[in-house]
């Protein structure tokens, strides 16, 4: 069965999340529907990241198995048409190298949160950032992050919920900085646990309201207990924006 | 009557447009209605630009008249609040200093219009940008933009509905170029005849597709022939983005 690397962007909003479950529409229920409808054959999709309901991407990597040869163009093509109306876009496909897996062969996977600091509700961006009224302390928040970076015991921003072996992961980078009238948190490593993204994100908007200090966030990690995390960020702001192989 | 200054944002999508009609929901009725809630009375609303259906504002300029004397944050805070579902935002209101007068009063329009060039389908920015499955000639696009600046009978460019006085305007400046990965249209006039930045937008994006040469433009606008348009560009792509007084 010939298998493919797909780049996708989705709006995670009408989605269970990235994984197929019985309980409402996901991510790659949708993909493995098309694919089918393309191929005549179940077509099991792996992706790098298996993102929550409400979480988006701009780049997702994943592949896909179809019982036929296509060419790439032409597999991109036809998904995107099988796939309406759902909100989930093939950006790329391509025949992938022998023994690629779009989520053990990832060497390296990208996040981005976005704040949007405003008094006013969102009716453009309604579901695509979290918005705070009132002015971030981005240079804390940024502060605060470094803390993060490196290898630690992430117990604290892990959700109680992840099925990860260990607690233990190296955060290659992390970073809070104003970009385009928004505050965005981005960050990358080889893996990351079960809504660690977004632990980060809900406690780093504590520093950046002036509720916690810098050393909290120190504090918080060095507890290695979940209860130390700050509250966990919403999902509309995280958005999957790439992966490395 | 005290008067408030009102700048808006809203999502076009759900709308029959800015005025209140009598077949759907409108930009200023439910605006009106908000009004009409928080102060008890009637609570006219009139703006700067009145867009049609689907289009968009990052900031509208508006007025309301309101019964009742208010602190400036609280006629947004209240506004906002009995707006609630609606995608319309009210992101600055401010007591209008006497004989202000949204419409009348206003001095320059401003309009941006969103090209984006990629083959797959929409899922984050579907309904906010026109998107074309190719590269556009974004220079070429520019060079015949220019060709319609200044003051001239823009009959070719005018809606069959339109309903001022004459086809003469006087276009300040417009500009296409590239911006973060899309491509924009920017315009700005003491005022516009109905549909002329779309129809601007689909006139250049023949332009830019390579289907007419910068000189068709020049042609077109000598017309001074609804015909010789090209296709109005869709609804979804358009901005109003500010106004001067």
């Amino acid at each position: 069965m010939p298998r493919y690397r797909l780049t996708i962007e989705y709006d995670g909003t009408p989605f269970v999340g990235w994984q197929r479950q019985d309980n409402g529409l996901s991510v790659q229920g949708v993909l493995e529907a098309a694919g089918e409808t393309l191929s005549g054959q179940p077509s099991p999709v792996v992706a790098a990241g298996r993102t929550d309901s409400g979480v988006h991407a701009l780049a997702m990597a994943a592949h896909i198995d179809l019982d036929r040869d296509m060419p790439d163009d032409s597999v991109r093509d036809a998904l995107n048409f099988h796939l309406r109306p759902h909100p989930v876009s093939v950006l790329e496909a391509a025949r992938a190298e022998d023994g690629f897996h779009a989520r053990f062969s990832c060497i390296r996977r990208y996040y981005r949160y976005r704040f949007v600091e405003r008094r006013a509700p969102l009716s453009l961006d309604r579901g695509r950032v979290w918005r705070r009224p009132f002015t971030l302390d981005v240079e804390a928040m940024n502060a605060a992050a470094q803390l993060l970076k490196g290898r630690h015991d992430f117990t604290t921003f892990r959700s109680a919920h992840c099925q990860a072996d260990s607690p233990v992961k190296t955060l290659e980078d992390i970073a809070v900085a104003r970009v385009g009238g928004e505050v965005h948190l981005t960050c990358h490593a080889r893996s990351f646990l079960h809504n660690q993204v977004r632990s980060f994100a809900g406690t780093l908007e504590r520093v950046g309201a002036g509720k916690w200090s810098v050393n909290d966030v120190g504090k918080a990690l060095a507890a290695a207990d979940r209860t130390a995390c700050g509250p966990v960020a919403p999902a509309c702001g995280l958005y999957f924006v790439g992966a490395d192989y």
